[in-house]
């Protein structure tokens, strides 16, 4: 019999969480035998993120020339993925359900892969499941997007020597990121200071990125020899300056619905555009991602739907991010080579 | 880089749609190289109809008797094939929308199965996906309905001879449709006519046939050598004469509840009865045909659940439908043969 | 072509069921042909009903090494099992429909598992469904509950010596239910009559088991020539004395929201806890079982999760009483041995 006794940690769910606890891995592991868990680009080591992004690019050159790699061949036949997506907070409920759901649903299935609210719902998902979670988006967090938009530009800018299998032949490039600091920026600033890709964000004044969350990406950062910067503005001109790539989200993520009207105000001058591109003096190159659904106040058409744009090779790396994630935390159980 | 802009053609989509633009597969392929779509009867010849009704028939016997044939066994493993079900219309929303969900979801699976309310929807959604899109119900058509009807009618009336391989038997049958004009309907007799089924329609007065889509029925006949009649009336009793078959469906589609008031007194003599068959001097083996779900003013239980009702293995022969067209459009990427 | 005519007494349904008529399987059959249905473990024999759950002990055991029994290796492949979940009786709704629905999903699948309110509307559906129907929850019965806790308490009270294959060795043990009479109580008392365990039951004044309940669990002790004893009492420390095991369930169950302030008053010292096990003088090694989910007013967190809990074991064994389940009356179609 298991002993199943209500972790302290547990109750302190309640509170509002510190957003350090959920940064690494070895936060959310309780024992040597704990399942390896993907909640952020934090719980990768450059090394890691590397492979699973070159992985991700090989079985997507595999399948779709028809050939299925043969460790992924039948790796996941007869096992099931638990997918859950919530809206709500467990914040809100009574705490020991979500406990007793981590430890059924874990008990029953091979992985579990979690959209949810608030990041403290996956993390705790995390520390009582005995299979791997994958977090697919948290109010913090969205690391299979990271994934997919270092493939998307991996194959966007190809590295002209044969670079070694430790790189993306991305360092030195730069990602102009102009909109709303949200959890898709968090971990795509995460994964490139860990791989050398110098950022640049430009938010309207009082939407910055939070302290903590800055100190999360230092201190990922801190994990590599050469890092990439981060720098912050209030003038998209500013960040657009040399870019490679121009990266925006929504304005309004779910949950913001009821700041609509400030938010629209506040980003009026936020929306990527070629004019901006220009005057900003992006690169000659400059590309543009965007990790859908689109609005129209974020970018123009003439950007989104322009020759410039990586957006739809975006979207479909998403798949192929999910395959390498899965492989590597279920098919592999955290073995990322 | 795939070149992705904005068709001109999606513009338009925000203004009221011209029924014609979705009748034939040649108006909605863009390049040599597009998927083909079955969005309506009209995208097929009649040969083509009659071999995806023989082909459901065949499937059926032999995986009912235990066989899966060859060329379906393992065709589809590994594929993903996406059903998606939309009642809202895309003309209330941004349209960019349809068209970024299009090419994101083609991007990923090998086949779109969409059910819409506005056949714009579909039509649009064919126009920009890279894989096959099958309608699997719009407000215009419901061709997997139409196959599994014509699959009933073949199995009701087995041809007496050894009858030809491009016949499916039916020709000089008539059938009755008695009740409202709609997308079952108007599929139904495309079909009739590319096969020489006579068809007579009843209808109140005001709610007849559209005269535009009258005209892609007449289009429909004009396809073959000996096409099959549509005459109209307001008269029950008259279109039941002489025939074959009593089809009819709900009088409140989806989208028409506010009017169901007005319909319901509308449609007051139109149930199908023992008594209207008997007095319209309907054929002595008159069968019936509904495609479910059935309300009990449209058809008396004594039709409904009597001896002459085809109306449970219609619904079953939907699968066989759907089997034979996603063999069609999905295995044999639009060879239909 | 089948004769579907309505049964008379589908039209009953439409007034309140008798308990009685469901009780058995021989009441669902309508020929000798009709698949074999699991509605209620009173549909069993003793001797099939510990097989059942040494199947599912079996299969657990196997496929959690890793190796997939035999006869159920690709028995299952290619099939479909509809799964329905309704909320609504449909003893509101216009009662052909539902006769409709059995028919034509049955035509499409291999087995219905159906999780309704009514139990009137999984008997309906058995009675005119082409293929197995398996019980997931009705307002009457829970089957698939029963065989997990019976697997549960097999597992947690292991045979010393090599009890015969027709046993699972808990002849003579104490199950005391504290709280609502409800279906997962009636069919574990069902299960346990037929096995030679007795049950205690507990409940407030007011919410004892219904009369045509304790007729039914009385005719299941009938079945067998040691039956398990069934007492009840309004005092809950009465029936923990010499109890091997606790089991409660929640105090309100779906459609009885309206009177939740009444019953949480009425059930106010049902809570079960340490001190009540002590007092009331359960057996020493005495454990507990609970089908999830709970709310705190039931039981103390110091018994849920605390060692002697087997609440998390019991869900997991839910999984291996489907496994099972199915395998019976899907794979092997009724023959259970």
């Amino acid at each position: 019999m298991p002993l199943l006794r209500p972790q302290p940690l547990l109750r302190t769910a309640l509170t509002k969480p510190s957003i350090r606890t959920y940064s690494s891995p070895a936060q959310t592991s309780t024992s040597p035998f704990a399942p390896r868990h993907l909640l952020s680009i934090a719980d990768l080591t450059p090394a890691e993120l590397t492979t699973l992004v070159r992985n991700a690019a090989a079985h997507k050159k595999a399948i779709k020339s028809g050939s299925v790699p043969k460790n992924l061949l039948g790796a996941l036949a007869g096992k099931t993925v638990a997918m859950t997506f919530s809206k709500r907070s467990t914040r809100t409920r009574v705490n020991e359900s979500l406990y007793d759901t981590s430890v059924v649903i874990s008990s029953m299935v091979s992985a579990i892969v979690a959209r949810v609210a608030a990041h403290a719902d996956v993390a705790n998902l995390a520390k009582h499941s005995s299979v791997p979670v994958i977090n697919a988006l948290s109010d913090l967090y969205h690391p299979l997007q990271t994934i997919a938009d270092l493939l998307t530009l991996h194959e966007a800018f190809p590295t002209t020597t044969s670079s070694p299998s430790t790189s993306l032949g991305l360092e030195g490039k730069k990602i102009a990121w102009v909109g709303d600091a949200n959890n898709v920026l968090f971990d795509l600033a995460i994964g490139a200071a860990k791989l050398g890709v110098d950022v640049a964000v430009a938010t309207p004044k009082g939407y910055e990125i939070p302290s903590s969350m800055r100190q999360i990406i230092s201190s990922a950062a801190s994990s590599t020899s050469t890092p990439g910067s981060l720098t912050t503005t209030t003038a998209p001109l500013e960040a657009v300056h040399n870019a490679d790539v121009l990266v925006t989200d929504t304005w309004i993520s779910m949950g913001q619905e009821s700041e609509s009207a400030a938010r629209l105000a506040a980003f009026e001058n936020f929306q990527i555009t070629n004019a901006m591109a220009e005057q900003g003096g992006a690169k000659e190159g400059w590309r543009f991602m965007h990790c859908l659904p689109r609005h129209q106040e974020e970018v123009a058409d003439e950007v989104f739907y322009g020759p410039r744009s990586l957006v739809f090779q975006e979207a479909e790396n998403r798949l192929w991010a999910a395959v390498a994630a899965i492989e590597a935390f279920v098919v592999n159980k955290g073995r990322i080579e």
